[in-house]
């Protein structure tokens, strides 16, 4: 199996620079540890626990934005779609489509995703068994798109808190598609503040480094120079300046890993 | 406060003799039990478990359908939608436009839906805390829309299993909008016989008894005269024949409970 | 099936002179409404959540006194047991030994209670199934003792909470045995406090309506004058004042209930 | 920190001779790796699931037994007690009492066992928060015990299900004591047969890479050479010939993880 891809970035897209910025320092982490790296920021958090939270760039000045990152910091580029007629234009701006958890069951978003003929990475929902996810596949695949991931995100366990089940991972590789950790949102606190989700970002590294020991294709984190004054996602987002290590400690527990795959 | 709602109707609208059919007979029923009755319906199952599961009549026959069993038969339609764009046609056509579980955090579905000036039935996504629901009611409020209802339809407990958390009712009730108990739905069990939901239709009258005691404006019940051999939700819908009988019991029950109301 | 019947009572044995006033007030209050009654207290509560907490009269002096409320209020009493050594002398004194919750799978403690001949009240294990009871019924049957009694008291649900499945109640009363809705324990909140538990008094009630109305052999609850300053279990004890209502209430809902008797 | 130390052995004792076999090969594989090894099993299974269960050699045997394992094979000994009495005897033939997970809140179990000054292993309740454990650590530190090692087995996840949540390990470390992830007992399905415990073998290892990798003193794993025809707990035991491979990558992951330690 090749070696772990870092999926990374903001939780919403700030400005160009800022995006390039996230991107140069995540950049150079991933090549000085020898992890491929995907760029990650949204340009519309459209399911915001409250009204009142910023939704991000639109989707017009956000595509553009991504493009830009990709092509001036040479790193492929996943973002989020919300709606069926939102696929097409982007997937002519960046190379993953991204179905976020709460949507994963919505039956045209797959078939719209699906025909751009990018590659498509599935949320697992909160409300999901990793045995319910070859139902996705196969609705993805019925387009003709066998570039797909599936991401694990946190079950939901009890009220207002997200438990990631290890045992997703292996399962969910069953299907033959690279499996995804995403090891910020899984500590999210939904609606844990109120008006916004909390978070804990001191486990984060907890779930990455679980993750990769047990076998995945990549790790999805949310980085952020300023977590504490971020638009979105602040309590469960890394600090930027603490990736380098944790990047590397992960690539050595995958070099691992990789080589004792683990067969259910 | 009002005696006791019923909402019910098969899980897919099948044809209009079939829709007149049940929602003639529910009528029937509800009046002899002096409940008010409204009948329910989908046009389109967007979100189905698999990709071959049928998924209705689609919208354009699907509401004019709605529509003529609301005149025919003289009583109040509630059918959900799946995208912004479906709310404006749909309220065109129904009085209660039902946001489903999974979109209940999509603020721009909310929002659509609020602009039309229908009544929206909110269903509280399985991934959600009851306390978590006055930020949904605020993003619809925004909107100048008051006509509010709130449905409890079950909370994910472990995998491919829903339960049903009765102190949801009273504390979703301090809201101030009607709270409706989804008898049917919250005994599904998702994913839970591999290419489309179990349930455990035996228990959909054990939670609509709990609610009403506990004191709800509403019960919600899909119910089908041959529930083996209809298109979707077969295992969790009532018998239509059970229904005359459920009806009466749920309204000697909410008689009690409304005389003696609970406050928290 | 028989009317209702209410256990009650503090969690924790204060005095003699305290157990008489609860037992003679809770007596009034459930001949007033035409149910029949039964006090509860525990004599230990060997399993708080610290050191600290108060644990009670111990078992020589706390079953004497049990023993005089009985005679004095002419009522029965139930009681729990935390050993084996514990079953023979309390079934001495009381009516009914109850099995602790975290204790409902010690195979030896469920004989040593089963051979005392006493009615056993088991509560479900809040990591328990409730189609798993069948086996716990069948160790206390095997001593020869069908005295027996089953009780949902909450499952856990995430971290510091537990969640009523009304499902529970039908679902155990297939053994044949009468079923018992703890209203009370339900709604704590085990470890909430940190070195206590918290709990939801307010939904007490909620938990008790429901269940009468789904059908129960029994509601038990835990109440006290001043539950605010309570040795024990205090925010989620009934206030005392306020059973003879509630008691009333759940007889209105208890008579619907066993008129229309649900079944599986 | 110190390298990980392996806690294995069979469910149940059988044996003398089937004794010192596993831990025979056990200690093989752990010195090869260079792990610390422990030998685990149990002298009784007083919680059986049904009454039928085979509940093992008896106390008196059992211990000469487990006393004899550790002389002739050269290795610390676990085992697991389930009354007060039975602490004083068994820490004078074993190192390590383990109170199991049901019985973690019972107070004077949690005292006697200290009392003997053997160190106490407790397995943290299916039915707890890992932040309750610290209440749990006061009642074994006043008996003057501070050899105290905590064990995460799995939290209640619906229905006959556990899930292993990772953050739990450091929380419970951050008490100052060792923490042990139990991989074999967190992938039991409780209940899941009907009359016995499912379990899921094949994601044992899954729990043990991912706890490894995040940081703990020691990994439980049961083990036996034909665990279908086991008297207990044969769905979740690892096959014995599978040991020295896991056991090597686990060494592997453990110095990774140690030479990086994760702090909250």
């Amino acid at each position: 199996d090749r070696p772990l891809t870092i999926i990374a970035g903001p939780c919403q897209l700030e400005s160009l620079d800022h995006a390039q910025m996230i991107a140069g320092k995540m950049k150079e982490a991933c090549d000085a540890a020898g992890a491929q790296y995907v760029f990650k920021a949204s340009y519309d958090k459209a399911n915001r626990t409250s009204l009142s939270g910023k939704r991000g760039l639109g989707i017009d000045e956000g595509l553009k934005t991504l493009q830009e990152v990709g092509k001036s910091i040479q790193v492929p580029v996943l973002t989020d779609v919300h709606s069926e007629a939102q696929c097409a234009p982007a997937a002519d701006a960046v190379d993953i489509l991204q179905i976020p958890a709460f949507l994963c069951r919505q039956t045209d978003m797959l078939l719209a995703a699906g025909n751009t003929g990018a590659v498509i990475n599935v949320k697992k929902g909160q409300f999901l068994a990793p045995w319910e996810m070859p139902n996705i596949v196969t609705k993805i695949e019925s387009t003709g798109n066998r570039r797909i991931l599936l991401t694990e995100r946190g079950t939901t366990f009890g009220y207002n808190t997200l438990v990631a089940d290890m045992r997703s991972l292996p399962q969910m590789a069953q299907t033959g598609y690279p499996v995804v950790m995403d090891a910020t949102h899984s500590v999210q606190q939904p609606g844990g503040q109120g008006g916004s989700s909390g978070g804990q970002r001191e486990f984060a590294p907890v779930m990455a480094r679980a993750a990769v020991a047990v076998g995945v294709g990549a790790v999805f984190m949310e980085t952020h120079q300023d977590p504490d004054n971020a638009p979105c996602d602040g309590p469960n987002m890394i600090y930027l300046d603490q990736m380098p290590a944790l990047v590397d400690t992960l690539m050595q527990l995958d070099a691992i890993a990789k080589a004792r795959p683990l067969t259910l």
